[in-house]
């Protein structure tokens, strides 16, 4: 193995890039709790809504009200990103009129959306990838304006469901433009789950010689099992960012095929088993997905979260083997 | 990432390993129906059955006879390993007895298990490693008399579930002692999935100063998701034979808390994602899993058998983002 980075920041999706792929929506008053739970375990940053058309993405209904409930109860929106412990509330933005109602609920931060495929882009946004760059001008003129931070995905980063395999070279064009236009952090995204270590390495790395390891992070779903191994290749590469979603929260209804995101708990554990630090509770993280899993009524995919911790039940008496 | 094998040998333990922690017990001609296809599917190593107690262990009643039709069926046998296409077909064998029984029944190679935990030993086994290795030294005597390789185990070869943490150095000593013995592989077993990369790369590192990484093998559990990240690991620290059960069938009954083994799909598709050679045919794997589904009627839960392939609808027309 190679060296990784000492600590990771993890960007919790859950309320969003879960929520939205969930067939269930969330009360307002649930999503509020949701993120609360989420907030008291320690995570950096929560991405916890989107600003996009109710009648479209009906799980996403209300978040201009969710942010301003969330800001009253935990912080972490725009210009309380200082306070102690609070995390970063960020949000999607599709466009002009999303960031309009972002700024006026209070955002700490937006992220905005494409891809590396133009079928992709097309079937998922109705537009090709320059058109989508073309539109976040303004989205970008209006975040710097007000001192607001933008984060950009590039989905299908590796693989589209409609036509293949994604050429490193589009991704490396799709994250430099996006870095030019003023993003401070490219999200690689593996919309279906169908990337392997080897692939990550070679794109991190591709990527990074553009714009710096330092603004590259990785949005992994575990849809084949990869994911966990797909973010040691991503770390050993140097990448200190990686998104995660509760209990394996939601997937791509775009994407044929494509399951869960990668579960927080299986992150967490595998980065704490490294000694990797990242600030977060794993239990009460946890203990939070258990509690979704309820309000939405489906048992969540996360591994981690059907085993449970280890815990030895003779512990502290070690029988190691007298050989 | 560090370089990884461009050959991987992938010991197919499903109709062991797996079947024997189901709770349902699969008629004969159902098991030597799975090793059927299982062996079509390519895999150069079947760990077939168990030689042990059917009052104790009902799941590996009738080994004997599998054997034998197996033999008839597919060839693999003692002295047909050289069979063209032909998978080795192993055995578990806990003592002189299912020695006995394995050499009479046609067995192409035999496996002992032991530990590298006391506690885990007394509970499974119900002797210390020490003693164990005392029995096996029967064994592998009349293994070496009729020409048969031995395997050996090393269960809670990271964590035990009732002491916890286990010293490397207690592995080593186990390994280096099996090894002496005439064990010709020491799988490194992660009984109930609690490894982590670091670790698993570490005492690879370790075992392998001792004994060489060439006998080296990994047998990993999928408890808490890590399993693909704990084989990469192990890869990069030069482990080119890797344990994985057919659907991720099996657990552990004796570990609290253990699931499923690593699935055999989830490995072959991140093996082959990274170009690694296996000889083995994902997709007819997949198929076989899913015909034990049937027989075993339960859902498997490795990820690929419900993701399926990267299957592109319109696949062929590149639409790469013209950025």
């Amino acid at each position: 193995m190679r060296s990784v980075p000492r600590q990771v920041r993890v960007v919790e999706v859950g309320p969003r890039d879960g929520l939205q792929n969930e067939p269930a929506v969330l009360p307002l008053d649930q999503k509020v709790e949701f993120v609360r739970r989420l907030a008291a375990c320690g995570l950096p940053q929560i991405e916890a809504g989107a600003f996009v058309r109710e009648d479209r993405v009906p799980q996403m209904a209300g978040t201009d009200a969710l942010f301003r409930r969330l800001a009253a109860a935990i912080g972490g929106g725009r210009g309380q990103a200082a306070d102690a412990g609070a995390p970063v509330l960020s949000a999607l933005v599709p466009n002009r009129h999303g960031m309009e109602r972002a700024l006026a609920a209070g955002a700490g931060e937006v992220a905005v959306f494409t891809a590396a495929s133009d079928a992709f882009a097309r079937h998922n946004i109705n537009m090709t990838v320059v058109e989508s760059l073309v539109r976040f001008r303004d989205v970008l003129a209006m975040a710097a304006e007000h001192g607001l931070r933008v984060r950009a995905y590039v989905s299908t980063a590796w693989w589209c469901p409609y036509t293949g395999r994604v050429a490193p070279d589009a991704v490396r064009r799709v994250a430099a433009a996006l870095t030019e236009m003023g993003c401070y952090e490219i999200a690689l995204s593996d919309t279906t789950g169908a990337a392997t270590p080897a692939e990550v390495a070679d794109l991190v790395e591709r990527v990074a010689g553009d714009i710096s390891v330092s603004r590259v992070a990785v949005h992994l779903h575990d849809t084949r099992g990869t994911a966990l191994a797909n973010v040691l290749a991503a770390l050993e590469a140097g990448v200190a960012t990686v998104d995660a979603a509760a209990g394996g929260l939601g997937g791509c209804p775009y994407a044929p095929g494509a399951s869960g995101n990668l579960a927080t708990e299986d992150l967490l554990y595998m980065l704490h088993g490294m000694g990797v630090k990242t600030g977060v509770d794993l239990d009460a993280l946890a203990a939070a997905s258990c509690w979704l899993a309820g309000a939405i009524g489906r048992t969540l995919p996360g591994r981690y979260l059907s085993a449970g911790p280890v815990v030895p039940a003779e512990a502290g008496q070690s029988t190691d083997a007298k050989v």
